[in-house]
C-alpha cells in the first residue's frame, strides 16, 4: 500500500518487534504502534490499533512468536481478545502446531504473513476480472490493505483493476460506529482512485438512482453455507443491492471460511463498547443520559451473494 | 411535550415574535431562537432551527404574517429556502389566499398552526390502534413533536400508546448526517419511555434477528401514488422491513400529499453541505481531503408501504 508514494504494510516485524500502522490515529495522522510482547499485541487486537480479520490473523502469528515459549498461556489470550474473525483462530492454531513440531516461530510467522500479502494480491486479480472500465463500486467499512497487511481483500480488485488502466469510482460507506469508511477513502486516496464517503443512509439511495453497478464487502468469517458476518450494517448493503439488482460479491481468502459452522446462525456477534457511537475521537458528542446498543458484526445470508472472490477464483455459494 | 416536566411547543409566538426550541442546540441543551422578521424566519428554516416538514409549515405561515404587507416577495423568499418539504410551499399558499382575500395574518397564522397540533394528535389516536403491548418500534430521523409543532407524527402514535399505558420499546435511527435521532432519543426521554439509540447500519439487523415488530416514519413529501420523500436512509429501512415481513407505515397529515406529483420520480432531492458529515458540532472530524455526497432525502416507493397513518384514518397505497 502506498503512503504519500511509498510502500508499507500495515503490519511488518523489525527482528523480534511487531510494528503496526495504528489504526486509531488514520486517517488523521501516520503512527507506528510497536509491540514486544504478547500483551502488548492483544491489546492492539483488542484496542483495534489492528483491525480486518486478515489483518489480526497475522498480529495474531507475531504473537504466538512473541510467546512461542508458553504456546497453551499464549494462545489463549490471543484467543480471548476479539471473537467474530475466524481469521484470529485460524493463526493461532496455525502457530500452535507449528510451535509443537519445533519449527522456528518467526520463521512460521514470517510465512503465514507473506502468504496472506500473496493471497490478497491473488484476490486482487481475480477480483479484477469482474470490473469493467467506468464501473461505480460500492464498499463498506475497510477491507484494504489496512485490514490484510497488503493489496486487501474488497479493496484488492479495485486496485488491480486500477492499475489496469481502468477507470473507476467508489462510493465508500462512512460505517458508523467507528467511521472505518474514512480508511477506505485514505486508501484511495493515497492510490489516487477516484472515490467519495457517503453516510450510511445513503447507500439505498445511490443504488435505486441507478449510480451504482457492483457492492465488494470483506468478511470476518463465513459458514459452510456461505453465510457470513462482516461489519455491522453490511446485511443492509446485500438486502438493498438485491432489490435494486446489483451484484454483490464477498472478498476473503480461504483463511475466513469456517467449516465447522454449517450457517450464519451459528456466529456469535461482538457486541462493543456504547462509546464507539457517544464519543467522536475521544469526545462525548451525545449526553450522559443517551442510551445506546452497538452491535459491532451482522449475519448476510449466502443467497444475497452474487459470489465469493478467492484466491482461488470466484465462486457462487451453490459452489462452495 | 413535555421538557423536564413542563409542557412546551417546539414554535409559539408571542405577539409578533416567533419563537422556536433551538433545535441545533438541542439535545445538548435547550435554547430558544426569536424571529421578528421574514430573513429570520427564512433563516431558522434555512439553517434548521426548526426542522420537519410540518413544524417548516407552522414557521412558514408566521413568517408570511411578519411580511404580510409584501405577501409576494415574502411568498418568494419563503419557499426559497428549502426544496423538499412539501408544507412550506403548502403552507405559503394558504396564507398567500388568506391575505390576499383581506384576512388577519395572524389570526390565520394562528389557525393554521393549532390545526396542526390538532391533526398530529388525531394521527396519534389513529396510529395507536396499530400498536399493542409489548411492540417494539423502529423510527428513523426524528418525526416528533419538535418536527411538528407538537406530538409528531411518527411519534405521535408513540405517545398516545404511552399514555394509554401500553409498554413499547423504541429503536432510534441515529440517522446520520445530522444525527436526528438524538433529538427522537431525547423526546422519548422527555417522555419517560423506554427506548434505545441505533446506527442506522444496525437497524437491518435488529430486524433480522426478530428485535422489531413495526416500523414509523414520517414525510418530508408524499405524491400521488403513495412513493414519498423523507430523511435519507428511510429507503433503506423500508426495503430491509418488506424483506423481514415488518409493517412499515408512515405517518404524516394530509398536508404532505402533494397531489400534483403522480410519482416520487418527481421529488426533488436537496443534496446539503457536506459540512453536514465532515463536521460534528462544529468540529471538523474528518481530514479536508475527503470528498463527501451529502443527499439529504430519498424517496420509497409506495409498494414497501403498509399503510399511510394520517388525521382521518389509516389507509393503504391502493386506497390513497
Amino acid at each position: 500500500m502506498k503512503i504519500e508514494g511509498k510502500e508499507y504494510q500495515a503490519i511488518w516485524r523489525e527482528k523480534h518487534t511487531v510494528q503496526f500502522i495504528d489504526q486509531r490515529e488514520l486517517p488523521h495522522q501516520v503512527k507506528m504502534f510497536a509491540a514486544d510482547s504478547v500483551d502488548d499485541v492483544a491489546f492492539a487486537i483488542k484496542d483495534m490499533v489492528v483491525r480486518g480479520a486478515p489483518a489480526i490473523g497475522a498480529a495474531a502469528v507475531y504473537g504466538m512468536a512473541l510467546g512461542a515459549i508458553d504456546v497453551d498461556t499464549t494462545a489463549k489470550v490471543l484467543k480471548a481478545t476479539r471473537p467474530t474473525a475466524y481469521d484470529l483462530f485460524y493463526a493461532v492454531d496455525y502457530m500452535v502446531n507449528h510451535i509443537k513440531q519445533g519449527d522456528d516461530p518467526w520463521e512460521q510467522a514470517d510465512r503465514y504473513v507473506e502468504d496472506i500479502v500473496d493471497r490478497c494480491r491473488r484476490i486482487g486479480e481475480h477480483g479484477a476480472s469482474l470490473l469493467t472500465d467506468g464501473m461505480r463500486i460500492l464498499t463498506h467499512c475497510n477491507a484494504g490493505a489496512l485490514a490484510t497487511v497488503d493489496y486487501g481483500t474488497a479493496l484488492a480488485p479495485i486496485r488491480t483493476a486500477h492499475h489496469q488502466k481502468k477507470q473507476l469510482f467508489v462510493y465508500a460507506d462512512e460505517t458508523r460506529p467507528r467511521c472505518q469508511g474514512l480508511l477506505t477513502a485514505w486508501e484511495l486516496y493515497q492510490e489516487g482512485i477516484p472515490h467519495a464517503l457517503i453516510c450510511d443512509n445513503a447507500a439505498g439511495y445511490y443504488m435505486s438512482q441507478g449510480a451504482i453497478d457492483l457492492v465488494i464487502v470483506g468478511a470476518d468469517r463465513i459458514a459452510a453455507n456461505g453465510d457470513f458476518a462482516n461489519k455491522i450494517g453490511t446485511y443492509e448493503k446485500a438486502v438493498l443491492a438485491k432489490e435494486n439488482n446489483i451484484p454483490f460479491y464477498v472478498a476473503a481468502p480461504v483463511s475466513t471460511f469456517d467449516k465447522s459452522l454449517e450457517s450464519g446462525k451459528e456466529i456469535i456477534i461482538e457486541e462493543r463498547d456504547e462509546k464507539e457511537c457517544t464519543h467522536v475521537q475521544g469526545t462525548r458528542v451525545m449526553p450522559s443520559w443517551v442510551q445506546v446498543k452497538n452491535p459491532a458484526f451482522d449475519v448476510t445470508p449466502a443467497r444475497f451473494v452474487t459470489g465469493y472472490i478467492t484466491e482461488n477464483g470466484v465462486q457462487t455459494a451453490d459452489a462452495l
